[in-house]
């Protein structure tokens, strides 16, 4: 098995249909039609570019926290976008969401979420408790009151975005959370969190988002892969707080880390048994961020841009990690974290698509995997002498023509035989 | 409060007594003589260098894994090392102690305990569970009969050492133990560990020892002080399991940590409200060890020679780094690791003492406080009419002596007023 073909081992099934005419005949030796269309796996990005689309707000510069494309240059994107990724990361950062107290940027969110939904597109909210970005205003509250206000805010966001959010960042970063120092005024997460303990923090979070929508995917976000990590888990886990998944960042403005050590983190905590969400992912387009940097906020550029070398290097590790994350059955999401360079974070450029909006070398190559190696396009098959037909590709929604009728089937490693009527 | 004020001003106490003759009438009025024989504070070393001794092994050469000098060099540092300690600790690691399985070197790990005890010393048992230097025989056993075995080891050290042995370091290194990795083969405690998970593994040694020895200060104890320890610290309490003591170690071949740093982890440790233990201190007298290193380990050289200007660091190292942790109310045991270059861990000459049995200027430097600056020598004091005296020093055993007769007293923080009968 090689790397162009680990992924593909893993995640594609066969499936055998029975493929009928409307009056229940089987459409015996025929041509059919068959092609997908929709990936079950979570192709994700950040959404942050469409939030000010969704609310039509052109002209207006509302600025998103973690950078965005202006109104008119997602526009411009959404096709792009909506080609190559089925699952949008919107942004909930307390500090942005609810700048002024009791003010939450609820209705503006919800059109966001909706807009999504309406193309297809499944929604991921992040996060619902972090020490970075909370408000400046929680700060004046007694420990006791920041825990109450912030069951209150978690409660109040799992609720209002029922049915339009189905998985959420329930917590952030947890394993610096207490001991997060770098900032001017400590902030009421971090000192809620040195004084509670990381873990009733982390069951706070989780158990009031549960409790407000049992249904929802929660994960336990971070970006800190290190054996800390895994202990943090461990303890979660010990006290029985239900976790959904274990999300993994991987912001690589430092340079690709290679399969090696990919395989390596990913052996490590694919060992609790729970779906790995890769939630955060970015490789650069142009200079790597210097290697001593630790804290990634201090690294502040004029100017960071993409050239043709970074864009052919970001392209090549763009198709290693994707297919090493694919590789491991543990994976169930993974994440690209941004569409655009236009206002991305730190200026990095690490979107796919360069700011004068066209895509880089990186998103034909991300798209040659997620709508070529791993996508079954258009193929003519034929049926059995009982109209039936064998089917291989990955999870997902595919449809099968004969003629002018079609009918639609969805392909899973463990579904039983299925029937298609095609009318 | 300067640096050589610092652990005085946590440490010391003043304790009013009433002195008393024989026929209980109080020496009114009267000089008498107070001096400290005993600190309460554990200043500790490890006591391997005795073993041999203590068993009378004269002329043979027992090997003792991380090392230890010959029985005859041992007889020489007798009294430099009972001069300077109160604690020792002892030497089980399972290898050594058990090379065939079902003959444990009881009867000779308790005549070394019984020495100690003899001449006042207490005696801690170093560890009951680790990865390394787990025997070899034990990796033939399924994970579920090492399991057993593990539980049947702790029950007979801790049962056969009731006694002599107060203290146990329960469980040694977690933080890495299910991912250790630098082996040829992989040891049962580690596939174990990795299999159930580390907070399993640490209640096991803890619930084992407990149930066996209700009474014994059991310990957890680490080199790993980042955010793991923490994260796995919150995870152990979380779940329940009572851990008597965090032990951190500091074996610095690689250089004086400062007082910022040590601080940092006080401060970061202590917020647990458990005493902590500074279990394995070492400070070298010769060439540091490059900082790349990242397993001591892996540092082999054929000589590491104790040089002059070593030996003054070493002695400036030591204080700092004792006056730093006595400093810190949290610090309940300080334990120096190795008395002697000979036999020395990884050869490093970390010993208070030479190969030649000479005292290196950081044995008189430690002396200088434990016997001198924190210490009450004998100081002339008089009695007011009644026969009451105010003694100030730290919690220990003193006596007070009238002409020829003398009595004791323990000196404590929360005492009440003692009466003290010379005779």
């Amino acid at each position: 098995m090689t790397w162009s073909t680990a992924a593909d081992a893993v995640r594609r099934s066969e499936a055998t249909l029975t493929v009928r005419h409307a009056d229940g005949s089987p459409c015996a030796d025929t041509e059919v039609l068959v092609e997908q269309v929709r990936h079950d796996f979570p192709f994700g990005n950040i959404g942050f570019d469409f939030v000010g689309l969704a609310n039509e707000e052109r002209g207006e510069l509302r600025e998103n926290v973690f950078g965005g494309a202006d109104p008119e240059a997602a526009e411009r994107l959404e096709d792009l976008w909506l080609d190559l990724f089925n699952t949008a990361t919107l942004p909930f950062y307390w500090a942005g969401f609810e700048p002024v107290e009791g003010q939450p940027d609820t209705a503006r969110l919800r059109a966001a979420a909706a807009w999504f939904r309406d193309r297809g597109v499944s929604v991921k909210g992040h996060p619902l408790v972090w020490h970075t970005l909370a408000p400046d205003w929680l700060r004046e509250y007694s420990d006791e009151d920041v825990e109450k206000i912030v069951r209150g805010r978690i409660q109040r966001e799992v609720t209002s975005f029922a049915g339009l959010v189905d998985t959420w960042d329930a917590i952030n970063e947890v394993v610096i959370m207490p001991v997060f120092a770098n900032e001017t005024r400590q902030n009421a997460i971090t000192r809620l969190c040195r004084r509670i303990g990381r873990i009733p923090t982390i069951r706070l979070a989780f158990e009031e988002a549960r409790a407000a929508t049992p249904a929802t995917t929660l994960i336990l976000n971070d970006f800190n892969l290190s054996t800390a990590y895994e202990c943090l888990i461990e303890g979660v886990l010990e006290a029985g707080v239900q976790v959904d998944a274990i999300g993994l960042q991987s912001h690589m403005h430092q340079g690709y880390w290679g399969e090696e050590r990919t395989l390596e983190v990913l052996e490590r905590f694919a060992r609790y048994g729970l779906p790995l969400h890769w939630t955060e992912t970015t490789l650069v387009s142009g200079d790597l961020m210097p290697p001593e940097i630790v804290d990634l906020n201090d690294h502040q550029v004029d100017e960071w841009p993409s050239t043709p070398e970074g864009e052919e290097r970001q392209a090549d590790d763009v198709v290693r990690h994707y297919r090493t994350l694919l590789s491991h059955p543990a994976v169930e999401a993974v994440t690209y974290w941004g569409i655009t360079d236009r206002g991305a974070w730190l200026g990095a450029p690490a979107g796919l698509v360069r700011a004068d909006g066209t895509p880089k070398p990186a998103y034909d190559a991300l798209r040659g995997l997620v709508k070529g190696e791993w996508w079954l396009a258009p193929t003519r098959l034929r049926t059995d002498g009982e109209g039936r037909v064998s089917v291989s590709g990955w999870s997902g929604d595919y449809t099968v023509s004969v003629g002018d009728g079609s009918g639609g089937f969805r392909l899973r490693p463990d579904a039983p035989p299925q029937e298609v009527t095609v009318a």
